[in-house]
């Protein structure tokens, strides 16, 4: 497997990114392509010690700001560390491609250039977060906004087909995102959808609440991609502020300094588990092909992560089997319709 | 100032609305009309000390409960104490109504009799939840699904209207929930109403992200009724989830435990600056009428506030502000439209 990662994408690019591709190749039996400025890349690698027959650069002269719109980039960068990495993935000297850089332009370049997979109407993000008995999938996490029911379907398909291949669990629980458990529950999009992933040959839990995603109740859980990126984001921000304001209470209190120095451990490891990063980004499903979307604050463990899964859905082919999947359903749905 | 409390809603009723009921006589210069089952009041009263002048009951032999169909309760329980409750306020008998008990009841039962406001199309729950540096307000919460750019700007109106009167802020700063700071970003919903946002003479900041809403840098945030109950629902679920697994790592480590008794105070304190029901429940605005929405696990300190507050929105005549800030809006934009 060969990966093409985007070498400037990412706050902390390119040593960031680099030190991850480093740290995959090492422990993985994979190669990483580093797309990027040539000079800046070498400059980064010197010094390092590395499987060099692992790692190859791929140079490009440009790099997508983190401010700039999907649109003006993929018509003006051409030649932009983002795009060349697609690039790779899909003329197939590489098998996927990473990028933690400008996620809504990585998204718009890998739908662009890798295309839809047939029978998907919209691509969608699914995005990994942290519950009381180890992790959910959310999607769509942000690619797409007014969806349909039909749309939210296709997620809830995505996202079993991602999740059994990836996880090796043979049945997971999907649940859809709404503002009460029962069918009737919910708004016109989420009524609908309910009927649709009744039938969808799923294992599909009916609706959960907003209380409940992080209780482990459900494997994936599936919403448009408005609220879910609502939802991803209120969750780090509200994660990170919970942390904030119990630090500010610990010091305020007597005993509070000397307790927080004993349980500083507990609370980097707790940092790390709900870390989304640790689980390597966020890839983009419904594309003829593989790309993965990383946290612009990715750290090094997590591009490493974010080349492991990417690798590890390239070698099984979950684009596939998510094309085959939502074919055969459309068969079977007008066969029997 | 009279409250009307539905004393049998709640989870740990009659007997904690009670107690927030003796409370809230003893503390502030109101009387409390304890709306219910007269013999299990009057048990519940007994050995008590309170200022009797301050107290009276009123008997109402149903109790709706907590998995009832609003429909089916309005129709069918005409004797419950809820709608008891809300037929005081809108005689006159009382100021305002308090319920802790089936909120969607509650809800219904409040706009079916008071009615709504004049030129308000959809009455909404304004929820009071905390942040970095005191609190926001997020409206809707749950009163509404498939709203349009009409109605967001209605409850970002009634927001201000609601801020101003309570906490005494002359020009509170409105944000609008969306996917991304830019007005070109968001949903079909959001973007038009970003525009009637921005022309609604209201202190108007924009777009806020779920990572931003509890930063502090907005009072009210604006959001349809769907996604407002998600977000608040998924914040709940995310604090409780933060603390337990916090407490889990925390008891991993070989210093946690001894650690975790120094800092516990400070737990209490955050949890008691981060609790929704000290603030005292939601008041549903737009609607003729005072009538607050406490959380069903309310404590009796929760209904003892949510009773000061729905004296303080009476004494200020808050649902009369909105009829007439909006009033004088429709009679604006006729004259210059």
């Amino acid at each position: 497997m060969k990966i093409a990662l985007d070498a400037m994408g990412g706050d902390f690019a390119p040593e960031m990114t680099i030190a991850g591709a480093l740290e995959a190749v090492t422990e993985y039996d994979l190669e990483v392509v580093l797309v990027g400025d040539k000079q800046r890349i070498s400059e980064a690698l010197r010094d390092k010690r590395y499987p060099s027959d692992k790692i190859s650069i791929f140079h490009a002269a440009e790099v997508v700001e983190m401010h700039e719109y999907p649109s003006t980039a993929l018509r003006k960068k051409r030649d932009s560390s983002i795009r060349r990495a697609v690039e790779l993935a899909k003329s197939g000297e590489a098998d996927a491609a990473v990028s933690a850089g400008n996620s809504g332009v990585a998204m718009a370049t890998a739908l662009f250039l890798l295309g839809k997979s047939p029978n998907v109407d919209r691509p969608a993000i699914a995005a990994i977060m942290p519950s009381l008995t180890g992790f959910f999938v959310l999607i769509d996490a942000g690619a797409n906004v007014d969806c349909k029911p039909e749309n939210l379907l296709q997620f809830a398909q995505m996202g079993d087909a991602y999740y059994k291949a990836i996880f090796d669990v043979p049945n997971p629980r999907i649940a859809l995102l709404s503002i009460g458990e029962e069918d009737t529950k919910g708004n016109e999009l989420t009524k609908v959808a309910f009927k649709y992933l009744k039938n969808a040959g799923i294992n599909f839990i009916g609706n959960i609440e907003g209380k409940d995603i992080f209780s482990g109740h459900a494997d994936v859980i599936v919403c448009d991609g408005f609220i879910g990126n609502i939802v991803l984001k209120v969750s780090e921000g509200l994660a990170e502020t919970v942390l904030k304001m119990l630090r500010r209470e610990i010091v305020n209190v007597a005993t509070g300094k000397i307790g927080y120095m004993m349980i500083k451990p507990a609370i980097k490891n707790f940092k790390k588990k709900t870390d989304y990063s640790e689980y390597g980004g966020a890839p983009l499903l419904g594309i003829n092909g593989t790309c993965i979307i990383s946290h612009g604050r990715s750290s090094s463990k997590a591009i490493k992560n974010a080349i492991k899964v990417s690798s590890e859905m390239a070698r099984k082919k979950v684009h596939e089997t998510i094309a085959h999947t939502l074919g055969d359903f459309v068969i079977k749905t007008k066969v029997e319709g």
